[in-house]
């Protein structure tokens, strides 16, 4: 037996107090704070929280899109700051919740329904994971043609939607343990705090594997657009699926069909039957952020082209570098430690000798699943060839297309998608 | 031939151009910006930049003391946020630096002295690593208890001149083989561009193996505290070693004896000789973070203990947690991925009967040097015994030693270091 699953048993054995709460029991949490000092923040003293300089301008919004969408051409490394990362929906300003009223219910289909309060949930057993979290929607790059024309113009538009962090909270599956789920259940929902109270299905198998129920993000609690205090990560699942402001999950004996998932996530699949109400994973993708459209080289000579490879099917295995318009392939170095559902930086040597030339790159991730072109993702998707996908106004999530960046002899960089 | 081999052949063989700066031929930044876009910040717009929730109040200052110091006790998972990352020293404004006006100079006993914009910087082929960095006066739990009597109450007073982040930058190494460094060659002196201009000696065979000249830390720039737009990150090696706003570096064949380095930093190592100018590793360390002092448990129960362990030495191979002062120990749970150099956080389950009881840590790191209690860093140090370390009113550095808390019946945690 190992240490976690000593620790485990422990918890279950000590746990007595916790399963006692049950629904009703909402505790009071006065008097009750697990006590950090909580001093005065005086504004003036820059040395309380530093903030980045100045000179720093780097924001999620686009400026020609509403979206609050993550600047990945300025990012380096694979941890997103967590006041950058992207926010959807964007329509909505994050709910104001005090942590200490703020309670997670856990009911349906178990044996002993239970209210957790955030102090309870912090005296648990907790781990930590670097994850990405990516909206549906990201990697669409024909999305703003369909609207006024042209292409997006930027990675921070293409591909702006995901973001990744170190989560730290509790195991879904402890918590779903501790309340004794009945052997019928095959599913949950789970619901957020705000005004809409988005929720969405997930299967009980996948609650059980690797989710979690997330207080902390980048070493501080969760970011109000992301959640704060509580919300699901859900590793390489859609982002609708990593519940924020995180208040109920209820377990079932079959999906919710909530509004989210019956009207804007199906999606075709001829490969499989006519259209799959569920598709869960993302990726693989990958996408060169320098040099990325709308960024200008300013002289020939060496560079060094970068970017993210990530998969909602594991670990990235390899990302490959084509400087010709994909007519060769050369294998990047992948940033070391490379984890499961998490963005990898690779990194690839190139000197621009002052031609025009296509950049671009392809992931394989370790269950051997590869990157597709966008023709070839319109047939494997939508059975449609690419043409559809350039015109149609249907929402076409997924897209996981290779994209190109084609450098002009200015040193200027654009989509060259199409 | 791996691809990191492939890439820095590459590079060299591409390197000309910027072989051709040579000191003097400072070349106007203007007009080569690596153009991401700058759009204004609008500050009515939560969305460009989202700040952290008003219930979050975690800050550097110590209500106590006037030292930035990170709060640990709010610590999750292993990174440290940049905006709380510890700052030292603490008497000066850090220097507000135009990046575009920024250069590195190399220079010395080397073929070629280079000047390096940072736009020319970020060219170059780039790493992403995470590591701790951590001033030598960390771990002085006594250093309050000589000024005002008694002994520094949290962990943040105790431990909080450490941090971790995901540093990205160009490797040292890589720079000096540019310049060519002249085979008598055994230092370097490295500058930092504020108005002090705080500089230390570091040997040229630390700084042709690991050492970053980082521009970045956790996916956004480095703060300014943290040494915008430029720092040194010296793996494992004490914090002013770290050389922020990073200006210069001149290689040298003896260590210059700065005025930092003879005053202020060398240790007496009886084991060694009298006295030893240079101690360059920190750790092996580690302390809990939760419980810890200044902290309250509400109600007997489980309760998970966590906190840090970090070693310059190399990576945390094993922490083991005492509830009971010392007279037995248990494997704690590390997290995964365990990384050289940085911190490494721990987790132990533990039920809490009510009574008294005292919580250390213990590390030991992968060259097998382990943590020792403060009479044995006493003899291994100072040779002295742990009343000269309670009462000397000299500085003492490098302090590692255990660090229990007690909790008491009514649940409250207080330092019981003596």
């Amino acid at each position: 037996m190992n240490t976690k699953e000593r620790g485990r048993r422990r918890f279950l054995k000590g746990g007595a107090a916790l399963a006692g709460l049950a629904v009703g029991e909402i505790r009071s949490a006065s008097g009750q704070a697990i006590g950090s000092e909580r001093p005065e923040v005086r504004p003036e003293d820059f040395r309380a929280y530093g903030e980045r300089s100045r000179f720093v301008t780097s924001v999620r919004r686009d400026p020609r899109n509403p979206n609050s969408r993550t600047p990945l051409q300025d990012s380096v490394g694979i941890i997103t700051p967590s006041a950058l990362h992207f926010m959807v929906p964007t329509w909505i300003d994050p709910p104001d919740i005090d942590p200490w009223q703020h309670r997670l219910l856990i009911h349906g289909m178990v044996d002993r329904p239970l209210i957790f309060s955030m102090e309870e949930l912090k005296r648990l057993p907790s781990v930590s994971r670097i994850h990405f979290v990516e909206c549906a929607g990201s990697g669409d790059s024909l999305e703003e043609r369909k609207k006024n024309g042209m292409l997006a113009e930027t990675v921070q538009r293409t591909h702006g939607l995901t973001a990744c962090s170190e989560w730290t909270g509790v195991l879904l599956s402890m918590l779903l343990r501790e309340t004794g789920v009945q052997k019928e259940a095959t599913w949950l929902v789970a619901e957020g705090a705000e005004p809409r109270k988005r929720s969405k299905s997930i299967p009980l198998e996948k609650a059980m594997d690797d989710v979690l129920v997330a207080y902390g993000q980048n070493g501080e609690p969760v970011r109000p657009e992301q959640g704060y205090p509580l919300r699901l990560v859900v590793p390489g699942f859609e982002g609708v699926h990593n519940i924020k402001w995180l208040r109920r999950i209820k377990v079932l004996d079959q999906p919710s069909m909530e509004k989210e998932e019956t009207s804007h996530y199906p999606t075709q699949r001829p490969d499989l039957g006519k259209a799959r109400w569920f598709q869960f994973e993302m990726g693989p993708k990958s996408v060169i952020t320098f040099p990325s459209g709308g960024q200008r080289l300013p002289s020939r000579g060496f560079y060094e082209i970068t970017g993210l490879a990530w998969s909602g099917g594991g670990a990235i295995q390899r990302v490959e570098v084509s400087t010709d318009g994909g007519r060769t392939w050369k294998d990047a170095e992948l940033q070391e430690p490379v984890l499961r559902m998490a963005h990898t930086r690779f990194r690839f040597p190139w000197n621009w000798d002052g031609d025009e030339a296509v950049l671009q790159s392809r992931c394989t991730d370790d269950v051997e699943a590869i990157q597709p072109t966008l023709a070839e993702f319109g047939r494997i998707w939508g059975g449609v060839d690419s043409e559809y996908l350039k015109t149609t106004r249907n929402k076409v999530n997924h897209i996981n297309a290779i994209q190109p960046w084609k450098v002009s002899r200015d040193g200027s960089v654009r989509n060259a998608l199409l």
